[in-house]
């Protein structure tokens, strides 16, 4: 029996004039642009958390979503029903891709060996349904921040006993992440950071975390996982202040600790916006350092001071990232995670279609303005020109390191005043803006 | 005839009854704190921008603020009568350094050459106003934002040639700071970022801006200039996003570019602010990775998005700064520059030294209470016990990095569930308010 | 057998020197301050949602406070023992007031009949527990935003079935307040807003919204009760946007819809910050409009977006808080109400104690500040001086309406440009830090 | 001599495929949506301070933008330049209405009376080139934040001689407002709040404000002025507080003293969202209380605290906006009057027609998705489905206001428990979406 039987086949993709709010109008999965097809690019994924086991509880209110997937009173049933709502979920929506955190898809235990036996059951059970339909992991991790014993930390906890829980829950979700055939492994450390530094080491906090992060390097190389790893910078909440704060904090901290080679990052918009920055700032700032791995996709208020998760339908914003995507060359192991929720008040089970329908399509708009704008190249010739003086004789002695202050002070000296160039931002916006409307 | 006839002899300590606004009632000078007075602790400096130079402008109104020394028509007779008023000002003030920026001190001339002259005779007369009053120069820099030349940045700026002027600017306010026996030099990048990323290779300017900072280490080496240099972070503002946003950023980049031997950080409580960081993090971010510097003491209004660079007169603030100063053993280069000016309604030269007074007054205050509480030894006790366990076999084999995974996953499974403990906030803002209250 | 064992007998005031965590400092009930007792001044109340049945859980974690009183697997067991605790607390404490909402107080039944009779039952327990204690209800409310039911509105709601269930326990909450001998009545609309405007009519939701108020400004006046309604301002979040924003929207809520003379303002610190508002602001507009009616009194973090509900242990906050109190000639029929919770790491019934005394202690502190701030008079004075030309002819001309444009055309062109005056913000700082350091 | 020989002619539409910077892509003037031309709907307003004398200076930085016609030495010579340069601009752009304050047509002169008569001479030279071109006056107003004297205040300035002042400015502007015609006139009052309460008296600050507004409503009525008043909503910038600070605060001060049938309100985009508002809150907010009178149409960016004025080229915040105002039936009095700047690296004269052409266009294009959302109808549909209970019995004895709490209670207990209905964010974010991608 389908827990979505509003949706009787796989969502079409049926263009533009289409009214059915059950079909894609931007997102034609073979559709080839500039070589590859949208599903190529897009790797779309969705979270586990939000979209099946998400409550809709909120710090004043109790839940509202209705799951008929979640009305079993035993965990362990109640988790293989999750699976079977995920799974159909997936195929009928259309998606290649799915993420995990251990104890959303395995409840926990009565004491630590349960919860490990209860995480392999169902990842046998994943493996099958993966095989099934062909959707794959993109990647996994593990919870470390909604039991009461990581109050204080996971990782970063003053008791070492509390490291240890830590440690041991992530060699576990990185075996189950290794079994499922993941293309990766996400930290994100939401209690990794503190409430007050009147009660905080935080030197000795970062040192732990760094260690753990070596730990689980060396273990994925001992069970043999080539997956990526990743890092997830966010700024606040649940606490004060977490340590990865934003890609220049945690590009900082794997300096720091000699962890450059092992991790990239995961980057989700409503973070940056949390950090004040823009999600093109933090992409850019990650592809600059090599580091872009993948990226939760999803929006943010930015005149609400948390993390609202929204489905990102804004097309300036799909646009953007799009575009610094290209600038890579696409994804390698990442993808478009859907780290986003449904409003408390879209209580229904077909409310989750409607959303990932209209974030994919956004996606989809998206990513044709971002190839068209590369295939125009007046944004890419702007480019060139602006900085054209660095392939000069002045500025190629500076940027190779050739130049002294006192070169510098001998050409002011012998030149007249610098002529100004118009920074030309509106004329800009004007010709992304020939893109979009 | 002096400038702040309202003041006729050096401001005097007068003890906390007194009603005198023009009298110190906690900061004197001379008084032992933990083995060292006061002024050997605090290490005032009046900044020369705000203070001598500041006009009370601002984006919707014009100059507010009455400055006889301001008055004549000629810049370099100006900046001479500037010069008189500002020596005026620290002896009968009572402090012991000055800040300045390249440009307020001495006028930009006709051409560069003839501004570098203009820097040299104002050195020279500033160093005998030193010689005299003996106050020092604690840091010089140079100005390299409020020209229209740097409005796409200075050492960021698409164009080398305004690298180039950037860069002999920072020769010769380099060789002022050497020349004035100054004990740092600082870069604050007030342009070195962007308005927009549609015009904008961050990679390239980022290191360009890492060239310049090469540069200055290498001229500073050629002169002899043995000074600390320092970088300050900001966030934004007057750009959209300044590439040394924060603490973390900062020291991503000097790791980044190898700069970590030669520059620590001089921040600022308005900027961390901006940031979303209380000036506690930024301290003790800065402090644990071994590049606390030096501090631009003012205060911020979190509830207004620029800088408003307050006098600090909040004594929470001033004991906060002070204790993590106090965990560093105290400044060894640096000291506590008043990068703060009066609200442009406090239009009077007399303005000036209740704003100073009441920063003064409360850093010592300040200084007096992170001193008793760290006499008083209860907090820092909470600390050890709380982070005792890192002491124990399992901590030691953690921290170390002996422990593996799965050794952290038999201890878990030999061991019962994690005891939790209180983290205290409430007990330990208690205790701080003991001292405050 | 006693719920807080580790308090043995009644908070005792043993003075600044105390090194007792679990005493009074600063708060000595009975001193005299201008006329009336402390206790008299202050008014406090403890709120039983936070303190009793707030249970730790964020939106990333499960409940970690550990609260013997709510152990009792049967409901209305659980909502007896807590009572029990609650007034075990007050006592020990020392507090004379007490404030709830319906469903903290007692439970959901099955049915709205079986939860009206659960209220009655708890209410009858807690009249006899007043009587005992002599511990008095500063306000009671009703709970319209925790349940389902009410995820898009209460009042507010698309609705009129839920309208209707709003109203119904608004009118059970209601008498249970009188039946307790309340002060006051509260509403703090939780719902009352809307998640995005494509789905919202706010016009006519709001008018909605001021039905219910006059329906229970109706139902006050039928059943005798005589104490005071207050509205509460809060600008967001469980929302994303609140119809009673601040004090302003708030005021021009009740002007609108005829209220002003049937309700004032509940004022809360943490809602002014996130409305952008110092809590003096919003205490003034309240005040000058005759609107103040009691406070709830807490702090947030003004580098957090959201409602942080923080005990108040700030000096500065306090004295602020009481400056205003004082000016309006104290509390009539409000208190201050601590709307605050422990933070979720301090999970021991203890830190109850250490976060109330921190509260209680800070504002008897701001108190004492205050009133030698009164007495000093030089504020006073300085306000007097500057708005003194208001008792001038023109001044007089003016405010009584009495100056036309014409008359103010002839007036400047007959006199010479305005003499400017320093608002001497620093000064007064410093004045008011004369109080405080 | 033109000032923009860059643009020899008027912009012409070229339509979508256009890749001419210099032509409008989507604003095609005399294209009827729904009944009405373009031009009809949209009435644009060119603003005189930012676009002829502005001067691209900001808070860290000297003025950047090249204008020609503020070469001349002369005060009144440089006027007559400007205004030449904006007619040209205005009729080479082709929009119907500009807007002006005083202080920036004509310059203050040495007094008062020399001030009055510059801006007739400017007045009777721009009623000339209103006639000339048909371009008309969207409304005047007073610049009575800019100069020292009004530091502390116009209206509210703690001395009644600046409120003098400031009235006899208002006057001056109103008749010159009056003389070219104007459609309206709008008070902004950007110096009219505080720096800090400790030297205010807000209560008489906001009495003598409504006592200018009064002022101005009387001498409007004597000189025969029948344009509508506005009054602008701004929460700070310059001041810490501004006394309008947003719609609710305006109109709550409009109530409060009488001034509800005189005044409507002209609403920015940037000052909704540092208020912390959306513009769709403020414009359906004002449009409900039957306040919407005009709109500075701008764009903020909201990861920055201040008024960046950025032209206006998001389609969502287009469409947004003019959904509103086709709700309202259109503007009456009022226009889209671009109260924006270009960027201060944008220097060149030609980026004044880039900003002006984008923000068109984009206004243009979201006219066109407003008007096809509404001849849809699906959105106006669900709205109606929504609220549909308010027509029933129950509903409509609320809304009538028969319904008493005993009738609801009696309700509640005679029903069901209410069924809850999907809000459907997620499928109207779709819904606007199909007509934006």
């Amino acid at each position: 029996m389908p827990y979505f039987p509003e949706v009787a086949s796989p969502i079409a993709y049926e263009g533009p004039s289409s009214k059915n709010p059950l079909a894609f109008k931007r997102y034609d999965a073979g559709k080839s642009i500039g070589g590859k097809t949208m599903a190529e690019h897009l790797r779309f994924a969705v979270c586990y958390w939000h979209t099946f086991v998400g409550t809709g509880q909120d710090p004043f209110g109790a839940p509202t979503l209705v799951r008929p997937w979640m009305s079993d009173p035993d965990p362990m049933r109640r988790a293989f029903d999750t699976l079977d709502a995920a799974f159909e979920f997936f195929t009928k929506l259309g998606v290649g891709f799915w993420c995990f955190h251990d104890r959303d898809l395995a409840p926990e235990g009565a004491d630590f060996a349960e919860s490990c036996r209860n995480l392999e059951r169902l990842v046998a059970a994943a493996k099958v349904k993966q095989q099934e339909t062909g959707v794959r992991l993109l990647w996994g991790t593990a919870n470390l921040f909604s039991h009461p014993r990581y109050q204080a930390g996971a990782a970063t906890n003053p008791d070492p006993h509390v490291f240890a829980y830590a440690a041991a829950q992530v060699k576990h979700a990185l075996e189950a992440t290794h079994e499922l055939g993941g293309l990766g492994y996400t930290f994100w450390g939401g209690r990794e950071g503190y409430e007050t530094l009147w009660n905080t080491d935080m030197k000795r906090e970062r040192e732990h975390f760094a260690r753990l992060l070596h730990m689980a390097v060396d273990h994925a190389r001992q069970i043999g996982f080539t997956g990526q790893f990743y890092i997830e910078p966010k700024p606040k909440e649940p606490t004060k202040h977490q340590y990865d704060s934003d890609v220049a904090a945690c590009l900082n901290f794997l300096r720091e600790f000699d962890l450059m080679d092992h991790l990239k990052l995961n980057i989700e918009t409503n973070h940056a916006t949390l950090a004040g920055h823009t999600i093109q700032h933090e992409l850019r700032a990650a592809r600059e350092a090599g580091a872009l791995g993948s990226i939760d996709a999803n929006a943010g208020d930015e005149l609400l001071g948390w993390d609202t998760d929204q489905f990102p339908t804004n097309v300036y914003l799909t646009a953007t990232i799009m575009l610094e995507l290209l600038a890579m060359g696409g994804f390698r192991t990442g993808g478009l995670n859907f780290d986003a929720k449904v409003r408390r008040q879209s209580h229904e089970p077909v409310d989750l279609f409607h959303a990932h329908i209209g974030g994919m399509d956004a996606f989809a708009k998206g990513l044709e303005i971002a190839q068209a704008i590369r295939d125009d190249g007046r944004l890419d010739r702007f480019m060139a020109d602006r900085y054209a003086g660095w392939s000069g004789d002045l500025g190629r002695s500076v940027a190779e390191g050739r130049a002294s202050l006192d070169d510098c002070d001998a050409y002011v000296r012998s030149n007249a005043e610098p002529v100004r160039h118009s920074g030309r931002q509106e004329f800009l916006e004007n010709l992304i803006n020939e893109f979009v409307l």
